[in-house]
Protein backbone atom coordinates (compact mmCIF):
# COMPACT_ATOMS: atom_id res chain seq x y z
CA UNK A 1 0.00 0.00 0.00
CA UNK A 2 2.83 2.12 0.84
CA UNK A 3 5.19 2.38 -1.49
CA UNK A 4 9.02 3.09 -0.51
CA UNK A 5 9.30 5.68 -3.24
CA UNK A 6 8.04 9.45 -2.83
CA UNK A 7 6.82 10.16 -6.62
CA UNK A 8 7.07 13.92 -7.05
CA UNK A 9 9.19 14.76 -4.37
CA UNK A 10 12.22 16.40 -6.08
CA UNK A 11 14.39 17.25 -2.91
CA UNK A 12 17.52 15.22 -2.48
CA UNK A 13 15.96 13.68 1.47
CA UNK A 14 13.09 11.52 -0.12
CA UNK A 15 16.15 10.47 -2.47
CA UNK A 16 17.61 9.44 0.96
CA UNK A 17 14.96 8.33 2.39
CA UNK A 18 14.16 6.13 -0.87
CA UNK A 19 17.60 3.73 -0.04
CA UNK A 20 17.39 4.39 3.88
CA UNK A 21 13.81 5.23 5.22
CA UNK A 22 12.17 1.49 5.60
CA UNK A 23 12.02 0.18 8.93
CA UNK A 24 15.18 -1.28 9.89
CA UNK A 25 17.53 0.34 7.35
CA UNK A 26 19.43 2.52 9.40
CA UNK A 27 19.64 0.12 12.05
CA UNK A 28 21.65 -2.98 9.66
CA UNK A 29 23.60 0.34 8.43
CA UNK A 30 24.17 1.32 12.17
CA UNK A 31 26.08 -2.05 12.75
CA UNK A 32 27.97 -2.15 9.59
CA UNK A 33 29.78 1.16 11.50
CA UNK A 34 30.06 -0.80 13.99
CA UNK A 35 31.90 -4.13 12.43
CA UNK A 36 29.37 -5.96 12.06
CA UNK A 37 29.68 -7.78 8.12
CA UNK A 38 28.08 -11.07 8.53
CA UNK A 39 24.31 -12.01 8.19
CA UNK A 40 24.35 -14.10 11.32
CA UNK A 41 25.58 -11.21 13.33
CA UNK A 42 22.78 -8.84 11.86
CA UNK A 43 20.14 -11.72 13.03
CA UNK A 44 21.96 -12.11 16.54
CA UNK A 45 21.83 -8.31 16.91
CA UNK A 46 18.54 -7.30 15.58
CA UNK A 47 15.87 -9.73 16.20
CA UNK A 48 14.83 -8.72 12.69
CA UNK A 49 12.90 -11.10 10.42
CA UNK A 50 15.73 -12.70 8.23
CA UNK A 51 13.20 -12.31 5.30
CA UNK A 52 13.04 -8.72 6.10
CA UNK A 53 16.85 -8.86 6.45
CA UNK A 54 17.96 -10.32 3.46
CA UNK A 55 15.84 -8.03 1.54
CA UNK A 56 16.81 -4.76 3.19
CA UNK A 57 20.88 -5.99 2.89
CA UNK A 58 19.92 -6.90 -1.07
CA UNK A 59 18.44 -2.84 -1.08
CA UNK A 60 21.90 -1.98 0.59
CA UNK A 61 23.74 -2.79 -2.10
CA UNK A 62 21.92 -2.25 -5.20
CA UNK A 63 22.10 1.02 -3.60
CA UNK A 64 25.74 1.49 -3.48
CA UNK A 65 25.89 1.84 -0.07
CA UNK A 66 27.24 -1.75 1.13
CA UNK A 67 28.74 -4.20 -1.21
CA UNK A 68 30.01 -7.94 -0.94
CA UNK A 69 33.31 -9.22 -0.24
CA UNK A 70 35.76 -11.54 0.68
CA UNK A 71 34.01 -12.10 4.54
CA UNK A 72 30.90 -10.57 4.42
CA UNK A 73 29.21 -7.22 3.99
CA UNK A 74 31.00 -3.47 3.93
CA UNK A 75 30.50 -0.19 3.77
CA UNK A 76 31.40 1.24 0.36
CA UNK A 77 32.93 4.75 0.40
CA UNK A 78 29.49 6.20 -0.04
CA UNK A 79 27.99 4.42 2.43
CA UNK A 80 30.63 4.86 5.02
CA UNK A 81 29.99 9.01 4.56
CA UNK A 82 26.33 8.50 5.88
CA UNK A 83 28.38 8.76 9.35
CA UNK A 84 27.73 12.15 9.40
CA UNK A 85 24.03 11.87 9.36
CA UNK A 86 24.27 8.19 11.93
CA UNK A 87 25.95 10.61 14.30
CA UNK A 88 23.16 13.07 14.08
CA UNK A 89 20.37 10.85 14.72
CA UNK A 90 21.43 9.28 17.41
CA UNK A 91 22.78 12.33 19.22
CA UNK A 92 19.50 13.74 18.95
CA UNK A 93 18.35 10.68 20.47
CA UNK A 94 20.19 10.72 23.24
CA UNK A 95 19.65 14.43 24.13
CA UNK A 96 15.93 13.97 23.48
CA UNK A 97 14.80 10.50 23.79
CA UNK A 98 17.32 8.02 25.19
CA UNK A 99 20.78 7.97 26.40
CA UNK A 100 23.35 6.62 23.94
CA UNK A 101 25.42 3.76 25.04
CA UNK A 102 28.57 4.77 23.17
CA UNK A 103 30.27 7.88 22.96
CA UNK A 104 32.47 9.32 20.04
CA UNK A 105 36.03 10.05 19.65
CA UNK A 106 38.23 11.60 17.21
CA UNK A 107 41.09 9.04 16.94
CA UNK A 108 43.82 11.34 16.36
CA UNK A 109 43.42 13.69 19.69
CA UNK A 110 40.81 11.96 21.71
CA UNK A 111 38.08 14.49 21.80
CA UNK A 112 34.76 14.00 22.01
CA UNK A 113 32.93 14.79 19.02
CA UNK A 114 30.68 17.96 18.70
CA UNK A 115 27.43 18.83 16.64
CA UNK A 116 28.14 17.77 13.10
CA UNK A 117 30.32 14.97 13.81
CA UNK A 118 33.20 18.03 14.24
CA UNK A 119 35.80 17.37 16.44
CA UNK A 120 36.37 20.64 18.26
CA UNK A 121 39.61 20.02 18.72
CA UNK A 122 40.91 20.11 15.37
CA UNK A 123 37.69 21.60 13.56
CA UNK A 124 37.49 18.76 11.27
CA UNK A 125 34.52 16.45 10.56
CA UNK A 126 36.55 13.17 11.25
CA UNK A 127 35.93 10.23 8.90
CA UNK A 128 34.47 6.92 10.28
CA UNK A 129 37.36 5.03 9.93
CA UNK A 130 39.35 7.82 12.39
CA UNK A 131 36.29 8.01 15.05
CA UNK A 132 36.48 5.69 18.60
CA UNK A 133 33.71 3.68 19.30
CA UNK A 134 33.75 4.50 23.20
CA UNK A 135 30.72 2.17 25.30
CA UNK A 136 29.35 4.11 28.34
CA UNK A 137 29.25 2.05 31.56
CA UNK A 138 25.17 1.42 30.86
CA UNK A 139 25.46 -2.23 32.86
CA UNK A 140 22.39 -4.40 31.22
CA UNK A 141 21.67 -4.31 27.87
CA UNK A 142 21.62 -6.92 24.99
CA UNK A 143 22.88 -10.42 26.06
CA UNK A 144 23.98 -11.74 22.47
CA UNK A 145 27.50 -12.72 21.49
CA UNK A 146 27.94 -9.64 19.12
CA UNK A 147 26.75 -7.11 21.25
CA UNK A 148 28.92 -8.44 24.27
CA UNK A 149 31.77 -7.97 21.68
CA UNK A 150 30.97 -4.43 20.99
CA UNK A 151 31.71 -3.71 24.61
CA UNK A 152 35.10 -2.57 23.98
CA UNK A 153 36.39 0.56 22.74
CA UNK A 154 37.05 0.25 19.21
CA UNK A 155 37.30 2.06 15.87
CA UNK A 156 33.97 2.41 13.71
CA UNK A 157 34.23 0.40 10.65
CA UNK A 158 36.78 -2.26 12.37
CA UNK A 159 35.02 -5.78 12.55
CA UNK A 160 34.55 -6.67 15.54
CA UNK A 161 36.48 -9.75 17.11
CA UNK A 162 33.85 -12.01 17.74
CA UNK A 163 33.86 -15.56 18.44
CA UNK A 164 30.94 -17.30 19.30
CA UNK A 165 31.46 -18.95 23.39
CA UNK A 166 30.42 -22.05 22.08
CA UNK A 167 33.57 -22.58 20.11
CA UNK A 168 35.58 -22.55 23.30
CA UNK A 169 32.82 -24.72 25.26
CA UNK A 170 33.93 -28.02 26.72
CA UNK B 1 2.42 -6.32 11.08
CA UNK B 2 5.42 -3.98 11.18
CA UNK B 3 5.11 -1.96 14.09
CA UNK B 4 6.93 1.54 14.57
CA UNK B 5 9.12 0.33 17.42
CA UNK B 6 11.97 -1.37 18.06
CA UNK B 7 11.63 -3.30 21.05
CA UNK B 8 15.03 -4.53 22.25
CA UNK B 9 16.98 -2.15 20.89
CA UNK B 10 18.74 -0.54 23.45
CA UNK B 11 20.62 2.82 21.53
CA UNK B 12 19.92 6.24 20.98
CA UNK B 13 19.27 5.92 17.28
CA UNK B 14 16.19 2.97 17.58
CA UNK B 15 14.70 6.04 19.87
CA UNK B 16 15.25 8.83 17.36
CA UNK B 17 13.93 6.14 14.81
CA UNK B 18 10.83 5.54 16.65
CA UNK B 19 9.63 9.23 15.96
CA UNK B 20 11.14 10.02 12.83
CA UNK B 21 11.05 6.52 10.89
CA UNK B 22 8.04 6.55 9.90
CA UNK B 23 7.22 6.53 6.03
CA UNK B 24 6.37 10.80 5.18
CA UNK B 25 7.79 11.29 8.54
CA UNK B 26 11.18 13.53 8.18
CA UNK B 27 9.43 15.09 4.79
CA UNK B 28 6.71 16.46 6.19
CA UNK B 29 9.51 17.91 9.43
CA UNK B 30 11.82 19.22 6.15
CA UNK B 31 8.62 20.99 5.15
CA UNK B 32 8.11 22.73 8.77
CA UNK B 33 12.34 24.33 8.65
CA UNK B 34 11.04 25.58 5.14
CA UNK B 35 8.44 27.30 6.41
CA UNK B 36 5.27 25.05 6.53
CA UNK B 37 2.71 25.73 9.46
CA UNK B 38 -1.06 24.88 8.03
CA UNK B 39 -2.51 21.31 7.11
CA UNK B 40 -3.70 22.41 3.68
CA UNK B 41 0.19 23.57 2.69
CA UNK B 42 1.70 20.07 3.86
CA UNK B 43 -0.96 18.78 1.28
CA UNK B 44 0.01 20.65 -1.56
CA UNK B 45 3.16 19.80 -1.04
CA UNK B 46 3.77 16.10 -0.43
CA UNK B 47 0.36 14.34 -2.22
CA UNK B 48 0.09 12.97 0.99
CA UNK B 49 -2.61 10.08 1.74
CA UNK B 50 -4.92 13.29 4.51
CA UNK B 51 -5.01 10.40 7.11
CA UNK B 52 -1.56 9.52 7.05
CA UNK B 53 -1.13 13.48 7.32
CA UNK B 54 -2.90 13.70 10.25
CA UNK B 55 -1.76 10.76 12.22
CA UNK B 56 1.86 11.69 11.35
CA UNK B 57 1.45 15.33 12.62
CA UNK B 58 -0.38 13.63 15.35
CA UNK B 59 2.67 11.67 16.76
CA UNK B 60 5.22 14.50 15.56
CA UNK B 61 3.31 16.15 18.78
CA UNK B 62 2.82 13.80 20.95
CA UNK B 63 6.71 13.08 21.03
CA UNK B 64 7.48 16.93 21.31
CA UNK B 65 9.20 18.00 18.00
CA UNK B 66 5.66 20.30 16.56
CA UNK B 67 3.37 21.98 18.59
CA UNK B 68 0.64 23.65 18.19
CA UNK B 69 0.31 27.44 17.89
CA UNK B 70 -2.36 30.10 17.32
CA UNK B 71 -1.37 29.95 13.39
CA UNK B 72 -0.69 26.26 12.78
CA UNK B 73 2.26 23.86 13.75
CA UNK B 74 5.69 24.70 15.05
CA UNK B 75 8.97 23.23 15.23
CA UNK B 76 9.85 23.34 19.23
CA UNK B 77 13.49 23.97 20.59
CA UNK B 78 13.63 20.09 20.45
CA UNK B 79 12.39 19.84 16.76
CA UNK B 80 14.68 22.76 15.33
CA UNK B 81 17.70 20.82 16.76
CA UNK B 82 16.62 18.20 14.15
CA UNK B 83 18.63 20.34 11.53
CA UNK B 84 21.90 18.93 11.28
CA UNK B 85 20.59 15.59 10.93
CA UNK B 86 18.14 16.93 8.06
CA UNK B 87 21.06 18.89 6.71
CA UNK B 88 23.39 15.70 7.00
CA UNK B 89 20.67 13.34 4.81
CA UNK B 90 20.15 15.80 2.12
CA UNK B 91 23.85 16.24 1.87
CA UNK B 92 24.25 12.59 1.38
CA UNK B 93 21.75 12.43 -1.11
CA UNK B 94 23.02 15.60 -2.80
CA UNK B 95 26.54 14.13 -3.61
CA UNK B 96 25.01 10.26 -3.74
CA UNK B 97 21.20 10.01 -5.55
CA UNK B 98 19.67 13.26 -7.00
CA UNK B 99 21.05 16.90 -6.85
CA UNK B 100 19.52 19.22 -4.25
CA UNK B 101 17.08 21.96 -4.61
CA UNK B 102 18.48 24.52 -2.42
CA UNK B 103 21.79 25.50 -1.02
CA UNK B 104 21.88 26.38 2.31
CA UNK B 105 24.05 29.70 3.96
CA UNK B 106 25.26 30.64 7.60
CA UNK B 107 23.22 34.08 7.47
CA UNK B 108 25.57 36.02 9.19
CA UNK B 109 28.33 35.86 7.12
CA UNK B 110 26.86 34.21 3.78
CA UNK B 111 29.12 31.15 3.21
CA UNK B 112 27.91 27.77 2.33
CA UNK B 113 27.13 25.27 4.82
CA UNK B 114 30.32 22.45 5.04
CA UNK B 115 30.02 19.06 6.22
CA UNK B 116 28.34 18.70 9.81
CA UNK B 117 26.02 21.61 8.92
CA UNK B 118 28.92 23.64 10.03
CA UNK B 119 30.03 27.24 9.03
CA UNK B 120 33.63 26.86 7.05
CA UNK B 121 34.59 30.71 8.06
CA UNK B 122 33.07 31.07 11.44
CA UNK B 123 33.65 27.23 12.82
CA UNK B 124 30.15 27.10 14.49
CA UNK B 125 27.07 25.21 13.32
CA UNK B 126 24.18 27.45 13.41
CA UNK B 127 21.15 27.05 14.99
CA UNK B 128 18.50 26.40 11.65
CA UNK B 129 16.89 30.07 12.22
CA UNK B 130 20.70 31.75 10.91
CA UNK B 131 20.16 28.97 7.99
CA UNK B 132 19.81 31.02 4.58
CA UNK B 133 18.13 28.60 2.02
CA UNK B 134 19.22 29.47 -1.50
CA UNK B 135 16.65 27.89 -3.69
CA UNK B 136 19.29 26.43 -6.88
CA UNK B 137 17.96 27.72 -10.52
CA UNK B 138 17.16 23.89 -11.19
CA UNK B 139 14.37 24.65 -13.97
CA UNK B 140 11.02 22.53 -13.32
CA UNK B 141 9.53 20.99 -10.45
CA UNK B 142 6.64 20.79 -8.53
CA UNK B 143 3.74 23.74 -9.80
CA UNK B 144 1.91 23.97 -6.60
CA UNK B 145 1.59 27.65 -5.02
CA UNK B 146 3.21 26.43 -1.27
CA UNK B 147 6.25 25.06 -3.92
CA UNK B 148 6.54 28.11 -6.32
CA UNK B 149 6.39 30.75 -2.53
CA UNK B 150 9.40 28.16 -1.70
CA UNK B 151 11.78 29.52 -5.03
CA UNK B 152 12.44 32.73 -3.11
CA UNK B 153 15.89 32.53 -0.82
CA UNK B 154 14.37 32.73 2.91
CA UNK B 155 15.61 31.67 6.46
CA UNK B 156 14.86 28.22 7.96
CA UNK B 157 11.67 28.46 10.04
CA UNK B 158 10.85 31.72 8.41
CA UNK B 159 6.45 30.83 7.89
CA UNK B 160 6.35 31.00 4.05
CA UNK B 161 4.61 34.31 2.50
CA UNK B 162 2.20 32.42 0.55
CA UNK B 163 -1.22 33.80 -1.24
CA UNK B 164 -3.44 31.18 -2.89
CA UNK B 165 -3.46 32.98 -6.94
CA UNK B 166 -7.36 32.49 -6.91
CA UNK B 167 -7.51 35.32 -4.17
CA UNK B 168 -5.71 37.54 -6.60
CA UNK B 169 -7.58 36.31 -9.72
CA UNK B 170 -10.26 38.43 -11.30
Amino acid sequence: MLGKDYEGQECALASTLEVLGERWTLLIVRDAFFGVRRYSDWVARLDIPRAVLSERLRGLVASGILERGADGYDLTEAGAELWPALHALIGWGHRHRRPSTNSYRHAACDTELGPGATCPACGVVPPARDVLVVPRATGGGRTDPVSIAMRAPRRLLEPIDYRAPSRFAA
